[in-house]
Formats: structure tokens, C-alpha cells, sequence
């Protein structure tokens, strides 16, 4: 890579959580040093949540992951991060990285100061910031009028989601996530699960507004598969109209979405999403991104470079 | 401090474990970057205890606070390496740096490797080794004709100690401890808990033939206070005698003393040790080596500037 590009590549925001954020995130720092990671706090499960439960922080598990995949590192230390704490301790399932900045946070007594600690340590290109500092807990109203509390009872719900809701409903956004939105050349959200990881992004308090009010393009990153409990069936163009009950229609410049249509396979329980269906306004921009091992994932490297191309236009 | 006075300073072995040996520790690297603290593995108790029986480690925690000590590193990761889990939480009472130490084990396969990367990363000055890389147990007879089983156990013993036992009682020292003995200059036994951690290093196979063949100077550095359970009323020639009673009488090239009796004060449930009664062949240089914030404890300054004024003689 060139560095003298690298300096004068565009201020890229992503936004999501989960496995997708990360996979953007390794591929797009190949391009740029100058990519702000914004990521939801509404994880409950797992290490996050215990960690969240019994000490108060906010979920550290997507951060943890942006982070390494962020991160230059090559040595034990990101390998170190990416540990879990074996079956028969008490520590059993805990992630070393959410303690590493569960404990940072207690002694920085800021969740975003411990984040820039742990991204220093770890030398990562580029920032990862929460959405909001406030603790969010998310809630749905299915189709068939049940009401669901807590994200990975959401990701099991039965039922077509109806309505989405945060709690607490007036959680502001934290500076730090506005000011990189505003200055960004390039708003890239998802790829990710919409309801659980997007939306609850896009919901806090002055996020929407700072995307809009942005001079930067816009890009949404279709999933490349469906989700039990979240968008089973959905194709990408029943993916941008959720998403654009919480983002806006006027906002989008772009869509990007695979067109490696595959069989993805019993195991993984979801589909292929397919863009050839529908009817949408937008710029639907499609090419083959899909990650051949992991058939519901996208390859880092064809999506950043697919993502770059078309910016660069 | 002159950096080639410290590039030709005598390489040193200290020996033990506890808060004597940090003490030491964070005094001797004012004079030295050859240091090797050769430390005990019997600890039971507390968080390296737990980590100890749930992941079959080595305890990492007199370790932790020798690589702390040793740290040049003025940053927020020595600070977070010796941060506790607060109540409340599973995690509770848990060291990070404990937590550390135990991940990078299974990490990288191997205690020895994970104290390196771990004091590669908190800059540490000299190596922090085990005596052996077997789980050793304690157990000690009583004057009263008791057995008692474990470290933590025998810090409360009511009656006097007889004899002190280790399981498994073949337990081989580590090449790298032996090797670096053979090499010292200087090799400092002490200060530390007589039985709990001074002892149980000397028992184990090879350590007290490499100290008797090494050509380095022998040093014992004697507590300046008593501890009930392993060393009430004792004076100084009281300890010399029952260290030799393992050591061996022919080793001992100096024996340094606190003079500086205080009254201690009864919250520390000890007495000043005292240089002045009883009599010894042995050579004991004594000054006022008192920690006076905690006079159960060596000032780090005092204790090695006395030591390096000795051994410069």
C-alpha cells in the first residue's frame, strides 16, 4: 500500500456492531488510517452481558473486535485479546479483551478513555467509539403483538419484527460519534444485524441528524444473508425500507449488495440475500463479495476494495 | 544513574518471593538491569489460589507484583496489571495482572514464556523465573506435633514450626533459574517469608547446589520484622539458623540487618527483628534500613543502596 495514499484517503465512519462490523473494518484499513468505527451498546449476552450486569460498563465484546481487527499487531497480544477462559474456572467463557477493558474502564473511569488506552496498546489504525455512553437496552413488538426484552432474546424472537425500541428512548450520542460523522468523506453502515446492531445506532439521540447534516456519501452494505428472528426472507430491498424508517429515504447515496448468490447451507440457518429482486429508487452497485468459507460473512478484502472503487468512482 | 556504571553492574539473583522480594526489587533496579528474581511457587490463597486450582497454572501472582516492581513503564497498563475486580461481580478480588498472566499461559503454552511477553510488554527491567515449573504444595509438622497442609494454612499456624515439607518433594528447579545463579555476581536471599517463601525456592532439587557452586557472592537479607504463624520472637540469628538448617552453614557471605528497632505497632501483629542478641560466626552488617510508612517493611532505596555498598565494598 501506498502511504502518501493512505494520508489523503478518505475520513471513512462505519457503523454497526457484531461480526460484520469487524470483517469492514480489516478489510477498510487497507485503504485508509483515517476510519472511525461506531458501534452500538444494546449487547447482552455472553461476556459482554455478564460484564455489563455485574459491573456497569457498557458491552465490550464489539468494541474488542474492531479493535483487533483494527489493529496492526501481529503478536500475542492481539491473539491474547481474542481469548476465552476455558470450561471448570469461574472465569469460563469470559473474553481476556471485554476484562481487559472492563478493568481499563475502572481504572480510566471512562469507557472511551479505556478504549483509546486499549487501541493504543494494541496499535490500531483509526478510533472505535460508542454510539452513546448510556447503557441501552432494546426491546421489540413482533408482527404477532408479542413484546420482547433484551437483545439475544430479540435475535430468537419467532416472529416478523414490527417495531423497534430503545431504552432508555431519549439516550444522547456521544460527542465523539457526532464530530467523526460530520467530518466524515464516507458514511458506511453495515454490513451487520440490522435490528440488533444498525438500528439501535441509528436511534440514539443525534445520530440520524449528524448522517444527514453530513457532507460525506452514504453507503448502506446490504447483508450477504438473512437472519432468524431478524430478517428471515428479507431480500435487500425489504432490508433499505426497514432501514429507512429510522435513517430517512433521502439520505442513501448507494447500496452495495453480493451477487454470489450461493446455497449457503442447512448449518447456517439464513439465505442468500438476493438483490435482484424488488423495486427500489436507489443505486443498487452489486459484485461478487462474498466470503467463500463462511458463506454468510463478506470477504474483507473484496468488500473494501468493491466499496473503495465506487467512492473513488 | 550512569548507564555504563549500569551496563558493567554485577549480575544479581534475589531469591523468595511475597512483598519482600518486590521491595528488593524496585530498589535493585536503580543500580542494575542484570537482575533475575528467582521466586517461589507454593502460593495457595487468594486470586493466583483460584487461578492456581481452576486452570492447573503455576500462581501468578507473587510474579505479577516482581514484574511490577521491575516495570519502567510509568503507564496506565502498571496500573491496570495490579487493578482488582471489585465486589459484586464473579470477577471479585481477581488481580488483572493475574488474569493476564493465566490467559497468556494457555496462550502460549508455557508459564516461562508468558512471565517473558509479560515483561516484554510492561518494559521490565531484568526476568522475573519460577524456582521450578511444578505445582509445589506445602506442608509443615509443628512443635506441638501437628500437620499442616497448604501455604495459606501454615501463615496461621498457632504453634512453632519443626519442619517444612514440599510435594512433590523432587521437584526439579528450572534451567533458567539454575543457569542464572550459576552466573550471578551476586546472589541476594531475602528479605521474605521465612517458610512460605525463602524456604520452599531453597527446597527445591539443584537450587541450593547452584547457589553453593556459584562463584557469586551469598548475601541474606534478614526481615526487619517477625511474622506470627512462621517466625514469632525470632531475632536474627534465630533466622540465620533455621535457613541454614536447608542452606547449609558454609554458604552465607554476609548477613544484612535492620538496626533501626521500632516499636511496630500492634495492628501489625509482628516485632522488630533484632540484630543485637544472640551470636552468630557470621558477618552482619546492619543500618537503618526501616521502611518508616510500613515498618514491617525495607525501604527499596535504603535497603539496596546498603547492599551495593557492600557487595562494591
Amino acid at each position: 500500500m501506498n502511504e502518501s495514499f493512505k494520508n489523503k484517503a478518505p475520513r471513512i465512519v462505519a457503523i454497526g456492531g457484531g461480526t460484520g462490523l469487524s470483517v469492514l473494518l480489516r478489510g477498510l484499513k487497507q485503504h485508509t488510517r483515517r476510519i472511525t468505527a461506531v458501534i452500538g451498546v444494546a449487547d447482552d449476552g455472553g461476556s459482554s452481558g455478564r460484564l455489563r450486569r455485574e459491573m456497569g460498563i457498557i458491552p465490550p465484546g464489539d468494541f474488542r473486535n474492531c479493535i483487533v481487527a483494527l489493529s496492526d499487531e501481529d503478536s500475542l497480544l492481539k491473539e491474547l485479546f481474542q481469548y476465552r477462559f476455558p470450561e471448570g474456572s469461574e472465569l469460563q467463557g469470559h473474553s481476556f479483551g471485554n476484562l481487559f477493558i472492563a478493568a481499563m474502564t475502572d481504572v480510566t473511569n471512562s469507557f472511551e478513555d479505556a478504549l483509546t488506552e486499549s487501541s493504543r496498546i494494541l496499535s490500531v489504525t483509526g478510533r472505535v467509539v460508542p454510539a452513546t455512553i448510556e447503557n441501552i437496552n432494546l426491546s421489540v413488538e413482533l408482527a404477532d403483538g408479542q413484546f420482547i426484552k433484551g437483545e439475544s432474546n430479540v435475535k430468537e424472537s419467532s416472529s416478523e419484527i414490527k417495531e423497534l425500541f430503545i431504552d432508555p428512548p431519549d439516550a444522547e450520542a456521544s460527542p465523539t460519534a457526532i464530530k467523526a460523522i460530520s467530518n466524515a468523506d464516507l458514511i458506511v453502515i453495515g454490513p451487520g444485524s440490522l435490528y440488533t446492531s444498525i438500528l439501535p445506532v441509528l436511534m440514539v439521540g443525534g445520530i440520524v441528524d449528524a448522517i444527514a447534516e453530513s457532507k460525506g456519501l452514504k453507503y448502506y452494505i446490504c447483508n450477504v444473508a438473512t437472519e432468524i428472528g431478524e430478517t428471515q426472507h428479507f431480500n435487500v430491498v425489504r432490508h433499505i425500507e426497514v432501514l429507512e424508517r429510522y435513517l430517512g429515504s433521502e439520505i442513501l447515496d448507494m447500496i452495495i449488495a453480493n451477487d454470489n448468490i450461493t446455497d449457503i447451507g442447512e448449518q447456517f440457518h439464513g439465505e442468500a440475500v438476493d438483490p435482484s429482486t424488488g423495486s427500489t429508487k436507489h443505486i443498487i452497485a452489486t459484485s461478487d463479495l462474498l466470503d467463500e468459507e463462511h458463506k454468510v460473512r463478506h470477504d474483507s478484502g473484496k468488500l473494501a476494495k468493491f466499496i473503495m472503487e465506487n467512492y473513488l468512482g
